[in-house]
């Protein structure tokens, strides 16, 4: 495989990145040239998977101090990043990382030193991803079938899109990919933002990686049919007793798996064990906009007009000058109804088969995490954190 | 609460239903005149749900034999309607009940004993329905934690839509809220048909009881945090040890119950248990069409343009004339994208808190049932039967 481009590139002082509000219908580059871009393409959720967003904070933070390195200015743009999602692990860790940085710089000395640390946080990105596609690659490789590809199934995008680099949860099967193991991807569609359908879909297709789409209902039968050797998928927070959250639905994945014995592996980047935290109990579980179930946003083509639909709506509803599909949001229940969005479920270390992080695969369990990383094992325990999406 | 109007009234020679594929974003009546009337309303999904698609099955059967009594009519229309939804179960069952009543009588009598023969079976399902809902009613009523509304999760649609009466599932809904009693239900959207968003919040809010829809994803989560005191659904087809086959997902929430220890029940009218089947093993799941999980239909409406669209493409698309708001599908993959598209999965017997049928309910096993239903018990197996859904 040749390298593919970075998610988010950084380079004479601007980064480049791609709006995922627009994929899959759309490929539009995004170039963040200062600190209110970044915060607006992290609010928007332009950019979003908690190693991306980090990344992207920690170029805003640097792009801040180029305009205005004072101390004001230094506290005023590290808290305007941190509110656009105020509480993500990695994006507090990314910012709280630059700050350190330059904090105790003479202010001219500051952009410069601030851009390094950004770029070394977007580096060490794409060497996480690289050990995690690693070392999950070699749990991955031996559960294939004989006589068919291996079949893996992943929830959610902790892809290329999540990260500046490879992923974390499709590290492994771009490593596989790319060494000529037969494989195919189940996609969970991913309801209700469809990070599945839209996401994880066009980066397999960019990639020429073979995947099927699937309701997030069908999972547990293809298990139950053995249709499936594994599943991988990303995290939010990892509590340190392995306990994960991560998209909502992630549970009942690792519940099937579990009840099939399918080994259910966590791709975990160390910036997103919280050390601090002793279970995922603890783990406050964001709601989100109701709009995001009761409505679907997709693309209308030729043939999406329904059975009340005719054919000339088609033309008006289509922007024929750009060839670009017209991208409208339907809406799927009565009017009038009300819905409940929580974005993330905790999975039980109990469910887990492994955790797949940069420096090995360990059991999710507290023993196992201590062992591979005794630096960040605390002295004493948080037993709250707030929770944001990815 | 005041006697709601029936899903399928049969008077004066035809047969009157609702258009299910309109709703929940328009309410239109369907006459059903001939035979070919009920065969295109099953076929083209018009109508669904096992008890009404025997019960429509039946009234077409009778409207072909006014038509045409001969036996190679009987021959041939039975066969027609039977290929609509080759093998469902309750179709199946409601055709040969009307062709066994009719076909050692003259051609002259029969119409009249047919159309005797497929009111009784609509009249038997309002009768089932009130029996499920009052033996599911005494299961449910006390599980309410103290201090709040009972909380109850269901998939797909069970209830009014489903059936000729007050539905399965939702049955014993409809009686506690007729009681009084404090409820609110959480509904899976269901995906990919989405009959939870659509069917299940349609007829819960025409009967006024509160309700909330959530993302399939999103049940598991609910029962962790005990915000879910019972799961009730119905079921395509039930083995005579207990398996379960019902719209796929809800093997994923009978997981998460069992592991949460909350009670889930199965809604099971006797003509969808087979006892012919030894278990769900031998259940095929039938595989439906990709574009129901990679389009999305919905109601473009006002709020309905997304970041790409302009309000003057709802101006164009939405017919303003007769206030029906314009329905579309839109494409949520990438263009090209393959999905795959089980309709159904099987929950093992072990995960069934209890069967709900007309005589009562009983734990999903093969001494329960068949002490529930000994005349039904069989002298010898047959290990395969097709499967349609509803």
């Amino acid at each position: 495989m040749s390298t593919p481009e970075r998610t988010l590139r950084i380079d004479n002082g601007v980064a480049i990145t791609l709006d995922q509000t627009q994929l899959p219908h759309a490929r539009v580059e995004l170039v963040l040239r200062d600190a209110a871009d970044c915060a607006r393409a992290i609010g928007d959720m332009q950019v979003r998977g908690a190693p991306l967003i980090g990344a992207v904070g920690a170029v805003g933070l640097a792009l801040a101090l180029r305009d205005d390195p004072s101390d004001h200015a230094l506290r005023a743009q590290h808290a305007l990043l941190l509110s656009t999602r105020p509480t993500a692990v990695n994006l507090h860790w990314a910012l709280e990382r630059v700050r350190g940085a330059v904090a105790s710089l003479e202010p001219a000395a500051r952009a410069a030193r601030a851009w390094q640390e950004a770029a070394a946080i977007a580096e060490e990105d794409v060497a996480i991803n690289e050990a995690i596609g690693r070392h999950g690659a070699a749990l991955l490789a031996p559960l294939a079938a004989p006589g068919r590809p291996l079949q893996i199934l992943t929830h959610c995008n902790a892809g290329r899109l999540a990260t500046v680099g490879l992923g974390t949860a499709l590290a492994p099967i771009y490593r596989l990919h790319a060494a000529g193991v037969p494989l195919h991807i189940w996609v969970d569609e991913t309801r209700p933002r469809n990070q599945g359908a839209a996401l994880t879909a066009w980066e397999l297709a960019d990639a020429g990686v073979p995947h099927t789409v699937i309701a997030d209902n069908a999972g547990g039968l293809l298990m139950r049919q053995r249709r499936i050797d594994a599943a991988i998928v990303g995290c939010d927070r990892v509590a340190r007793n392995g306990d994960v959250a991560n998209k909502v639905g992630t549970y009942l994945k690792a519940l099937a798996a579990h009840h099939c014995d399918v080994p259910f592996l966590v791709a975990c980047p160390s910036p997103t064990i919280d050390f601090a935290l002793a279970d995922g109990d603890a783990i406050p579980i964001e709601a989100r906009s109701p709009r995001e179930v009761t409505h679907v946003a997709g693309a209308l083509d030729r043939h999406g007009i329904g059975a009340l639909g005719r054919a000339a709506d088609w033309a008006a509803a289509t922007d024929r000058s750009s060839q670009v599909p017209r991208v409208v949001e339907v809406r799927v229940v009565p009017e009038g109804t009300d819905a409940f969005n929580p974005a993330f479920d905790v999975t039980p270390a109990s469910l887990v088969t492994a955790l797949v992080t940069e420096r090995g695969s360990c059991a999710a369990s507290a023993n196992e995490l201590q062992a591979l990383f005794p630096e960040r094992w605390p002295g004493r325990t948080s037993h709250r954190r707030d929770h944001e999406p990815n």
